[in-house]
């Protein structure tokens, strides 16, 4: 008689979607549960699309340029100039990385983060290490941008300068609060901020090269003063070094590849399209933000930002439109990290999906959005954010490389597909895991885009690694592969246990010859008798045990016992030194020992559950205390029965 | 067929006894549980038990005399002449004290505290309000007495000045850790430091004495400065509030009330003339130290206690003979701190037993000390070391308020005991709780002693609040009365409890209608099988409910289920949002819902658990949240069926 009762499941299942969803102690903080909080997406056009996925790229322009100057300004304000040539440098690479991830957007129409392409066509190292990179910089991200937010803040308004770890903690705790609540990821309102700041910047940017034309920018008034002396060279490592820092405004620039089922169809198409305007409006930004620093004179300060001594010059003075661009930046930094908030825990999920992570992570919380993994996100962010005083200088150096590390790892993933993609027969498709893999015939032209954006970024990899080495970048450097092998030994566990589970070579396990339940007893009442009833249930072989802490009360218990306890044997320990949980411990390790092989024991232990949570506090959490006694003892079960009590007399 | 065990459960017993104790994490740090540690004492005789009970009353000499002093320098160093006539009015109040006290010892044999005494004659308010005070004085006792310990070792060597709070938290945590490992109370170890102090002290004053005699005593060299400037008139308040502060010298008298069932037979009367033995060398002592402390000039300082500049003067300098007393003194100090480890937590244990204190504070740990309560005292004392910088001067406002308040309930006991006693008849006994009650010919005479006690001490009380209320005694004025509604909140949800528990008018619980067993499963897994085994023992109607959280494996387990499920029926439920705990709830809920009254549901929860600790992290505690969750909804049990991993597969 095996019943499959799955049919009578649905319906189950159909009746529970209409009950109410449960209140906890959780509601009053993150809000009542949001059943369709994190529902799959409504389908986004491009335009939305850009809105959506572009705010993290987009907004790496507002330090990008600032981090460039801080580098060579080691050498003097005679180094700047060298600021618009790395630019170009870096915008080069850029058009190659997204070229590399424009194919990467067709050939993994379900969404291809680093991780996915590292796994199906790389194999597991490269797959933990791309998701270490990854977890890194997200942590990373949300640090760097809210500290930069906060920076054009503090731009604006000097006084707040010594807040400003405080006030870019408390942005960290409202996205995460958000995220609990369960933001939409899709939806309009990302739209109006992300096209506010592109407007605002091109404004910017355009008003200042029309005046640079005419001749009338000038320079920046009252600049801040230069927070290090010169005391460099020019130097090929300077140089180097200054580039580093610069390919931070290459960040984000993946965020497109990881939401491809977001956009309407043809998804990959649309979400190709959106990518290459994303990176001509990045690319166009940026260089038009590094050329005006150098001509405006601006110096990276952590007082004032290059972002605020352009809009200062080109608006000529603190006013409305100023103060509209410097607003539209913040906006969009603290909106970039909404993007870590909601890949960082996606990719914990997939990553604990596939055994290299707490399972845990994989499982979604009340209000449908992965909770452990956004406050985890968010503390750590803080305590980077409190450790470099919210200086985004301070952070840079460790920043970036967890992202080129998963470029180099995406794009040589894809380069291999389309080489065993070349060495398939036409017509014949290759089910490989992830997605379904045809003869290309111009595989080996994309094979050669995304090996040589490959071998690019893993040269700005190591470039970093030397040049950012002694800033922190070492951290990183040993960070990456420590939680690589985290993630190894996560995953040796969950083999290992699967292996200690399987059912092969073994066969259904002997049966219980005897089912012995011990009921704890202190006194006769009622929840002792709830207690006793649900044992006479379990089992015809019940003891109730009582230790005697009080003359009075045991004879008392004994007196009531022949009444009450219908039967069952009375067992009561002498404890003359008023120790409770050894006597039990020991009389349980006693008749276990005495055991046949797979008797089992039961501890029935009846637990008062009193109506205020305060309470409790008076009460021995004894069935717990014993549980974590016989954790490791082979079958002996804990169960406490709760009674629960309705206050006075009743 | 009622079965009383009992014969059964004592040879049990017997055999448990034999058994090793278990092991645990604790082991290592306070070491092998020792079972018989706090065994009733060794009765001891009167010198053994001066030694034993006498160390915190007679260590109140090495401060009670210096904090006079400290209030009379507020009025200039001519006022210290006030000193010896306040000394000699505290030693009157010695006198009253012991007296009161020597009745009690007569009429409780088997240990007359003050809440004990308190609680038989007065009844729970006074009760409540002496525990109140004593366990607020209990700590105290350990600050004042550690710090002053601290003091004498600081006068000896001045560098230690700075660390004067470590050595004393260190102290406070060493005693701690002693008692922990269950210290025997009884025993010569506690000889021979009280003697030495005794001796040591006697031939410090005696020599001192006689050099006065002898008119070569002299005043003491380099003096340390005056802490505070003089800017005060003696007046009558100042007089009261020094010898407010030098009540001190009596807290400890009671101890032997506490520990007259250690004594050798004939009981009350060897703790009686122990008491009077003790109560004559302390006041001795402290009539000689006030008198040397003035004619020596010694200044009452922080820097040096008053106690070392006797002795200094006394010996002539810093040799052999100074370091000798002052060691004496430091340790009798420490050692004071024993009787407040050993009193605080027998006391609160009593409380818990009567019900005034959480139940949990009755058992004992594992080496049968009461080991929450010792270790609730260090942390406490320790705070308030820290928080008064380890000065005895900061801690005696708050101190000995509590001490004299319970003096007073248990005076005011024994004279209402006394008046009950009075008018009995001769030849009739009356069982009062705690000791029996006969006619006394001779109640008039000690009803007025004991009155007279407690008048006294009672003035004592209120002269304390005036005078030293603004220095700090308002904290625990305000203390003592919320601790004592605090207890009367805990003792008001016992009796509620037991109301609502108790079973007048209530019969058998009703049977079980119905045991419906939900079993919840990701997989088929070895521990899977376990848990239904175990499933299907408990109740014939068994569901098996798996949340399918990943289609691939719902697949395998629909597929595998007719296979090994036994015949219990499969429930899927879905999950589309990677949501795990919520369906099982929900599902809970609904059929919690529908079911008849009194029919109980079990959810039985396979839980995996690995061999090393630091793996349970990759485990969700399943059972433990629905357990939290379910708390407090009547008749659903949740059970967790331990699976022990034995490491690789096997």
């Amino acid at each position: 008689m095996v019943g499959l009762d799955t049919q009578n499941g649905s319906a189950v299942q159909r009746r529970l979607m209409e009950t109410a969803p449960r209140r906890s102690w959780r509601t009053h903080l993150i809000g009542r549960p949001l059943p369709t909080a994190d529902a799959p997406h409504q389908t986004v056009g491009k335009a939305i699309g850009l809105a959506i996925f572009a705010s993290d790229a987009l907004s790496s322009t507002a330090y990008a340029t600032q981090e460039i100057l801080v580098v060579l300004a080691i050498a003097g304000t005679m180094a700047f100039r060298y600021a618009f040539p790395l630019s170009i440098a870096i915008v080069v690479l850029l058009i190659m990385v997204t070229l590399s991830y424009e194919q990467t957007v067709h050939a993994y129409s379900n969404g291809g983060g680093a991780y996915i392409v590292a796994r199906d066509n790389l194999g597991e190292l490269a797959a933990r290490t791309a998701g270490a990179a990854l977890l890194t910089d997200y942590v990373l991200t949300v640090a760097v941008s809210v500290s930069s937010g906060v920076a054009q803040i503090v731009s604006a308004f000097p006084m707040l300068f010594r807040f400003r770890v405080h006030i870019s903690a408390v942005l960290v705790l409202f996205v995460m609060m958000m995220n609990l609540r369960g933001v939409k990821e899709s939806g309009k309102i990302f739209a109006l901020p992300t096209y506010f700041f592109v407007v605002a910047m091109y404004s910017t940017v355009i008003i200042a090269f029309i005046r640079y034309l005419a001749g009338n920018l000038g320079v920046v008034t009252n600049p801040p003063p230069l927070d290090v002396a010169a005391t460099a060279q020019i130097a090929p490592f300077l140089l180097l070094h200054a580039f580093s820092n610069g390919t931070a405004a290459l960040t984000g620039v993946e965020a497109i590849s990881n939401g491809i089922p977001a956009f309407k169809e043809p998804k990959s198409r649309n979400a190709g399209i959106t990518l290459v305007w994303m990176s001509a409006i990045l690319g166009s930004l940026f260089l038009g933000i590094s050329f005006l620093a150098v001509h405006i004179g601006a110096i990276p300060s952590e007082r004032e930002t290059v972002i605020s001594q352009i809009a200062r010059t080109a608006f000529g003075g603190v006013g409305f439109f100023y103060l509209a661009s410097i607003a539209a930046t913040t906006v969009i930094l603290v909106m970039a990290t909404n993007t870590s908030f909601a890949d960082f825990p996606r990719l914990s999920a997939l990553m604990a999906i596939d055994g290299f992570l707490p399972r845990q992570l994989a499982y979604r919380g009340s209000r449908l959005v992965y909770s452990r993994g956004i406050v985890a996100l968010a503390l750590i962010a803080c305590l980077l954010i409190i450790a470099f005083d919210a200086s985004v200088t301070g952070l840079i150096p460790l920043y970036a490389i967890g992202v080129f590390l998963s470029f180099t790892l995406s794009q040589a993933g894809m380069a291999r597909r389309w080489w065993k993609s070349g060495h398939l027969q036409p017509g014949v498709s290759s089910k490989e895991a992830g997605s379904t893999l045809r003869h290309d015939h111009r595989w080996f032209v994309k094979m050669m885009i995304n090996s040589t954006g490959s071998l690019l970024t893993a040269v700005v990899v190591v470039v970093f690694g030397i040049t950012k080495f002694a800033e922190g970048a070492w951290v990183v450097l040993i960070l990456i592969p420590l939680l690589a092998l985290l993630l190894r030994g996560i995953h040796k566990h969950y083999l290992s246990l699967a292996r200690s589970l399987n059912l092969d070579e073994f066969g259904e396990p002997p049966p219980i010859p005897r089912h012995r339940v011990i009921l704890l007893i202190n006194q006769v009442h009622r929840g002792t008798l709830a207690a006793l009833r649900y044992a006479q249930n379990l089992s015809f072989d019940v003891t109730a045990v009582h230790v005697s802490m009080n003359r009075a009360e045991s004879e008392n218990l004994r007196g009531a016992w022949p009444l009450w306890g219908k039967g069952t044997r009375l067992l009561i320990l002498e404890s003359p030194h008023q120790a409770f949980l050894e006597p039990v411990l020991r009389y349980i390790d006693e008749i276990s020992n005495q055991r046949q092989p797979n008797e089992i024991i039961t501890v029935v232990v009846p637990q008062l559950i009193p109506e205020k949570w305060i309470s409790s506090l008076l009460h021995m959490p004894t069935a717990m205390l014993l549980r974590l006694m016989f954790l490791t003892k082979k079958n002996i079960v804990i169960t406490d029965i709760p009674y629960q009590i309705n206050g006075a007399a009743g």
